[in-house]
């Protein structure tokens, strides 16, 4: 029999990666600071323990989710003496900087330590479209691909526990800024009587098209090949953006998200990049003003 | 034998749409400012004209695209009494409240007004997936469908002629904004060793699949139902916007573009709505603090 496992946070997302190992019949000792979830998980199998302490005599991996990585330091470091030995899988939402830190921590007390960023919901736990990036020890990601697997498509970053935090988050930048523009665009035609679901008809496909750019984008950042044939140059992108502000302000509608983008397209255009191509916007990025590089 | 129209403007855009027409056969008079782009046209069986007023004596609708709405008004204001009687599709660039004043304009010299705006980039004119919103006379939309359709699928946004440019300056600000946003990520990994190429290769299905939940946010918006069940709150998306901009700056990436939406996203938290849903952004945005609403 599977040696049992740990889960420590029982959130919406701790609770469903629970249920997702009790489905496939996987012993489970669970523990939640509050004890209602653990209570509704005891009743499909799982072993409700009472203190973080009797959770983690089991013996197999300890899987964290909770709040946040200061949550994670709360209920393991009173622990760490016994946990020597052990593999910890946190799925808790840390910056690649903290999942670092984690993982220094971790060797310190002789513990294996293995960072996932979940790219899901709590509901798509289980189920397609999850995925999970790991990165950190590859003997745990290796060792436990079965039980990963249970929760949705895993992939494995290389050994610096903060790449897969890193490369979620650099994911979920694109998602919520899309998804404040597309807000500023409802409110815009709102504002003229249209809803927002109307919109969204005609904006969801056109949105979709337009991920088709990315690829060819990405080529351009990387060959730095900004004067190429065919780009959309930064000063007709600057005339579109002036018009898109403008329209926006004139219908009533705050601007903000969309201004910083007309500023950055300025400023490249003024350090002399007028004619190359909209791609450049990646140059002022990554140039920031905060004076690490 | 079809009475010949008239393009005023050859730039990349203007050439496309001429030289769709003269595919298909139909008898056009072409003037641009600087004559290279016109002689090209004139191989394809254009009529080269030297002058704006010869340009406009065919009788035909006259299509305008140039620069900005500036450009038009110094091209059109000089032949306005010569125009009386006539049809003026403008397919330039122009914010919604740019498009109603020349509609205005067109009234007072007896031109009957249509305005374009093209979501598409001129090597996509006459391909599918083009796509060409209208608004302004629908007489002049009716009569001339089957000229628009060489051009690519044509949709109507009713009378008020700045509904064409509105619907397509908002489905525009998501664009923008996820392409941004996309180059932000992309400089994020990039810090770490990862080319856009290969971070492209994960965003692109990723982004795709996330324009999928904008119908629903939309629902959300449209019902005011920001304290329904299954909605991300506010809090929680704060909490990650925090980390993400912690991560950005962590990787020295500039988080210009992402840190207005973590600012709305706490000005609604300090107003109270932190448990509700994140689709309240549109609250926030609707409301501009330019005083207008």
């Amino acid at each position: 029999m599977t040696t049992p496992m740990t889960f420590l946070g029982l959130g919406a997302m701790g609770s469903a990666l629970a249920a997702a190992a009790l489905a496939a019949g996987r012993p489970s000792v669970v523990w939640n600071r509050t004890p209602d979830r653990a209570r509704a998980l005891g009743e499909h199998g799982a072993t409700v323990a009472r203190t973080v302490n009797e959770a983690i005599t089991g013996g197999g991996p300890i899987i964290v989710c909770l709040l946040d990585h200061q949550s994670v330091h709360a209920v393991i470091d009173p622990v760490a003496a016994s946990l020597s030995g052990r593999v910890l899988i946190n799925l808790t939402t840390t910056t690649p900087n903290q999942a670092r830190e984690l993982a220094v921590w971790a060797v310190e007390h002789g513990i294996t330590y293995l960072d996932g960023a979940i790219m899901a919901v709590p509901r798509m736990i289980g189920q397609p479209g999850a995925a999970i990036l790991y990165s950190g020890s590859q003997a745990a990601f290796e060792e436990n691909r079965e039980l990963l697997g249970l929760w949705g498509h895993s992939d494995y970053f290389g050994t610096d526990p903060g790449m897969a935090s890193l490369n979620d988050m650099a994911m979920l930048v694109g998602m919520y800024t899309m998804f404040a523009g597309f807000l500023q665009g409802a409110a815009m035609v709102g504002a003229e009587g249209v809803s927002a679901t109307e919109f969204a008809r005609r904006q969801t496909p056109f949105l979709a098209a337009m991920t088709g750019q990315l690829p060819a984008l990405a080529a351009t950042v990387d060959a730095e090949d900004y004067a190429g044939a065919g780009q959309q140059s930064l000063e007709f992108t600057e005339a579109a953006l002036a018009a898109l502000v403008t329209a926006s302000v004139e219908t009533g509608v705050n601007a903000d998200v969309l201004r910083p983008v007309h500023d950055i397209v300025r400023r490249q255009i003024t350090a002399g990049y007028g004619r190359q191509g909209t791609a450049r916007i990646f140059e002022e990025l990554r140039t920031s003003r905060n004076g690490r590089r």
